[in-house]
């Protein structure tokens, strides 16, 4: 069976055999910094904001790539070209590239620390997970756990230290496994979902937290951009469960899936799911990025399901 | 020439070769937890308090690790036994075990999540970089980063989740590269430094932050047992910079070096350092494990410069 | 059908006519203050404590009863006495005193405010919620919702402003129905579940938020109280969701069910449930009351579902 | 005597036989929402956006209130409409609208929880209380109570938990009477009176405190439109002490007497009371409403006093 | 008229002449700590203590008075016995000792900065400012100004920035020139009093809020050792305003007073002032310091009033 | 030698016999507030603004200065004329003027509080301070202490209760001479320097913290007015390490060097420094003021130095 490759480094390794030192501060600390992309129609989207959010999640934590810029997009559009092979024509990868500190050194002697190491990788995107959401929508449950505040860790750094929002996660999961969180700040100000941004529309207006305490996502920017265009007034506003318990419609931004309604959160039910907005909203990305985001995830979901 | 082995999941590989998947989520996520111990005359010290430390931060964190503690134990005594073959007599081991939720099932597909990854490995102990500070002390410096509060990540847990730390570790080494990090939580009390405890001495009476909100160090809790053997006064108090700069000695307590005198906190010298009581709980401690720590830092720190 | 009475200002009602009225401020306002109690034998147990903690709810809101302590306990046994016809000799009654400012005046003249409402009532102990908890231990689930900071209105008065609490048992109760809120305060410390107060037990010690931020509940005291007597070392201590993930058991304490055991917080299942402190508290709790709390609510639940 | 009507669940009752069960959630637990009106030439004053935010306050807490919106309307005319025969032809009502969550069920057996009880009810303005301070203003007193903050109870819904600003209130009036609290936030922030808004005047600039921590006023927004109609810049702001020292004027809005200007606040007098832009504000006010507000509330007020 | 001297750097000048330069950075920033003792019979009292005390706060602001402790004494008892001639036999002094860092250089050059300014003065004790409480008890007001957190300027050192309880002073005078500030600190936990210590007794107990947030008064440790002299419990506990309103009484420890019960805080007053605890601690301090405090103050006071 | 003459009270007194009394409440608790201008061409720089926020200040802590503006205009302008003599052409003046509350009044008898003591001075520019700083930049260190929140101390007035900004000047000093505090406020957001304001630019935008919680500089407004008049979008936000991290330029103002480069935030070098912005809001403020301000601060800096 032909596998995908993975460039570690800038060799291209087949998954499979794609490791890394138990020595590598990525593993041992979390000591990296990541970004995540998608294709559409097998070209990278947007990459360069991403690459321009990856520099300043790195420069935040204060490692050098060591590769320039040009180098770094040889490399991520090299190995999409690689991998499309394996991939049907009107499916799509999701991309993650991720730049830890490299390994420790030993703990004698004079050896310097390690250069950077920089994994890129593809993987299908997991249609099958929200392919039935974008009519269904997503349910969102607050969590106990609080999004880290910036004095401690920026949430606006893309970081490999994951586990406060894994908690969250998992206090989510548990209760249903196919909800996500929607994590509060330590002041009880709504920030976002785990890897994902929130979004709520009342009397026609689009709301989002504002970006001082939340990653500030690409297809968040995007979605902002799209609702202007359309006419509908969007803005970064502080929020509370009030205004997600008083709401007309609620949204997902995230990389996968570009934009995916909410059903309820908590027991509120949103009042519509799929709403007006959202639905223009979806249409308008559809429009943006040249594929009907709803079909190919509901296309490419079915045919996964075996008969 | 001769190599260390590391045990992953129980297989012992020579480090050079010791790797882990690009897919293990100790390295795309930091979703791991560790334990650091150190050996005294090549024997495991207190491996069954870190063990329930380990299994703390395990349960915190929702990792069940698939094995049992018997099995646990013999695989890290086997491996300091291993490797004790290419440690001078006289030398010691610092010893890491570290457990990863393992590696992220592909995106599409029914595979399960994979089974916990857990790498033990054998680290000579950093001499060379405390030796000298027994005698001098060490600097600390307070930091503008604070410690994540328990709402966020509970600090009691040895996680994988180390870009706190490493964010006031930077901010301390930048400005003095032999200096330590002194964190205060979200409060503006003292917490703790980046992987050592903190402790002060006020007449007569041996001060530490309480374990609410840091580490719960087991070098900590041995300093703690033995002030009291000695007649000491040492108990957990709230603190904060005023108690620092009034106070007549201060120390750090960390597995590797076990008890430290600490020379100054930004511009405020201690009174007296090493001081009287970190005199006598550091002849305590070698007491206690059976080595002259003081000494044996010394003589390998010196055995190792080049002549 | 003979019918339950129910005394407003000391005159008998039957519950079908108790009333108040539209202007109370109990109503309007939330304006009053109140505490629970419960018999055994058909005796209210810990009286003389329920009323101390009445009179210290009241004169935190400022609301002078105008009645005399004696007077009360006449008041409230009489009603006992009376209310006890209707009750099989084995089933006790659930006993709630609530004390309002009284009427609003009108908004012109010179009437002057109105006399304050007291209001007692029985109520059938509802022991088919939590028969079988005995056994199977109880659900919490941490919320979103924080625990109102005293600076805003201080947990430790019984008040009719209940909505924090409401809004918590909904989060909770949306999730699984018999499930109950585990509550933080604003600083992420556990507070209390909804009218109930929290323990846990980790090697051999009892412990348990300390009274500064939570309701200093009356079957709380007694259980640390039994704890101390049967040698159980038992203690306040400020506590956090790692506390629960890493304890041994953990259970509830309420004037309605006395104990009960807590199976589950959030994903994670205790060690035991009931585990043998609880079970040890449990019998020491029906030695204090002279009552098989277990048998009773068991017996009782069973005779009310219908063959 | 003639005596009004009040509505409950649309039964028309007067007032002196309106009552509620012992039992109902509203007078237990303050389990409610609710809202308040004026009427100006007895006709009820924006009740499209008062039931908008009564529908906000009751989303929030879950209560649903089982009659449609054209009905509610017809309740709210029709009861204004019954009681107008004992108004005079000047004078004007307070009307209340409160939504309870109804009445606890049985503790045993399978009843379902009841109905919400819907009181609506008329008072006469209470102009002898406020009509003086049209010319001599309102003095306020900030308060050690804080407003509760949003992750507990959130400001914006307006509900039947009143004891934070009764607690306000009181601590204000003991001091003196006629003053009322100005709540901070618990970070300090300016955040409002005890059911009013407050607004100050700053060169030439209307500022109040962000609707995101305080209830949202209907005569609040009617005051930004005034203003900004008037050309005077009027914009939502955080606010501290420090802004109402160095203030020029500063006013409170309300239902009841549209809106009041502040005389003194702590020990600071403002520069003036009433000032210019208090004056045109409260002109335009009369002009919105066809009334002259202060000429109203005098002439009545003083019809009051006995000769 | 002969004048009382002042120590200018141990220099004794008239007080009328007693000056510092307008460069003298005591004066420019309030960058200078103190403290103030008391006489009883013409010595000071814990004279070592308070010097102990300034020392601590000197040491935190990091100003070294470049005098030793022998010489301090000298001094201080010099300067007593100097004025005490001008003292009536029965009565005493209140006496300040200040430290500031000198004065700022000239902005050009290199004239290095000055050295510090230590100004020692003597105060007749402001009996009649108090005399009259030690029966009728004190009111205090709690204030929107909260004492400033550990993490901005720790309120343990006795420092010449006094804003934060002169703001608070000026909130409680102005409502009624005899009463004091009760001041919460920023999570709204009881502190202190500006320049006074707060305790409360109930149920036989005396609580006062923790040295951690509130200086660690000379008096206040005093009235801890008395009260446990006496046999009555005496500890250190988090209070809120709850506590305040359910206790049986309260007092203030102050150098000038020593101790002084409280009436009434806010609209509450205490169930007793001066209650039998009160009673009992101002006897044992007459003992303590060989005087009769009431008796003494009140005796001075009335000579003091012109007849 | 003739001497600068400083204004006390509105005599002019020679510097070096300048003097307030020890009782001063400035010299004994900070109770006072002040303002620094400086002059261009000998005359001062936007006199008006500094005598209203003085104004402000001096509202806010509750000191009546006694004095109308125009005698204060004319106390101010004369002293720089006077003083002007003693100035080279080229050179200028920084003046400071110092209100506070006055004498403590004898602690018996019933002499009133004094009046205000008024204090205006001029001092050489210290441009040896930073005149190599507009090329080279300043360093800046974040500390561990924060700036004091509004509830306790409000930043925006200018107070003479410097110790908290003081601790910060010197836990940056002390690692290095020339560096400055960057301090962050209680919640971890950038607040401001000691004695200046700090700006970033990004992708074009120059940002600053808002106003609510750092004073609001006469320079920091006079630059944001430039930037815009440069078309430049400048506005206020709230901001965080991560924003400095990611910055391209950095920079100061005051009132003494106008404007001043950042070179390096903790171990961050900026982008560039003197950036492009930086340059060109240097070079609008030299044609605002009608001085090369990097060259004057030059040729005197190296005017001072011996040959």
């Amino acid at each position: 069976v032909p596998e995908r490759v993975v460039s570690i480094n800038g060799d291209l390794v087949p998954e499979s055999r794609a490791v890394v030192s138990y020595r590598d501060r990525g593993f041992r600390h979390g000591d990296a910094a990541f970004d995540t992309l998608r294709t559409f129609h097998h070209e990278l989207f947007r990459l360069e904001q991403h690459l321009d959010r990856l520099d300043r999640s790195l420069r935040y934590i204060g490692i050098d790539p060591g590769v320039d810029r040009r180098s770094l997009v040889e490399q991520m559009t090299g190995l999409v070209r690689t991998n499309a092979a394996l991939l049907e024509p009107e499916d799509d990868y999701w991309v993650t590239i991720r730049v830890s500190r490299g390994e420790d050194p030993p703990t004698r002697g004079q050896t310097p620390a390690g250069q950077p190491t920089i994994v890129i990788s593809c993987d299908p995107l997991p249609f099958e997970r929200f392919a039935d959401m974008y009519l269904d929508g997503v349910r969102l449950l607050t969590t106990s756990v609080r999004r880290t505040p910036p004095e401690c860790l920026d949430p606006r750094a893309k970081l490999s230290n994951y586990l406060n929002q894994i908690m969250a996660d998992f206090e989510a999961k548990e209760i249903d496994p196919s909800a996500r969180p929607l994590m509060l700040d330590t002041e009880g100000n709504l920030a976002e979902s785990s890897g994902a941004n929130f979004f709520l529309v009342r009397d026609g207006r689009v709301l989002t937290p504002p970006e001082e305490f939340v990653l500030g996502g690409i297809s968040r920017a995007a979605t902002l951009e799209l609702a202007r265009g359309l006419g509908i007034p969007a803005e970064e506003h502080r929020l509370t469960l009030f205004d997600v318990y008083t709401a007309d419609e609620a949204f997902l931004t995230a990389t996968s899936f570009c934009l995916m309604p909410v059903s309820k959160v908590n027991r509120w039910a949103l009042r519509s799911c799929p709403g007006p907005v959202v639905l223009r909203l979806t249409a308008a990305w559809s429009e943006l990025v040249g594929v009907d985001i709803v079909q190919q995830a509901q296309r490419i979901a079915r045919a996964l399901v075996p008969a």
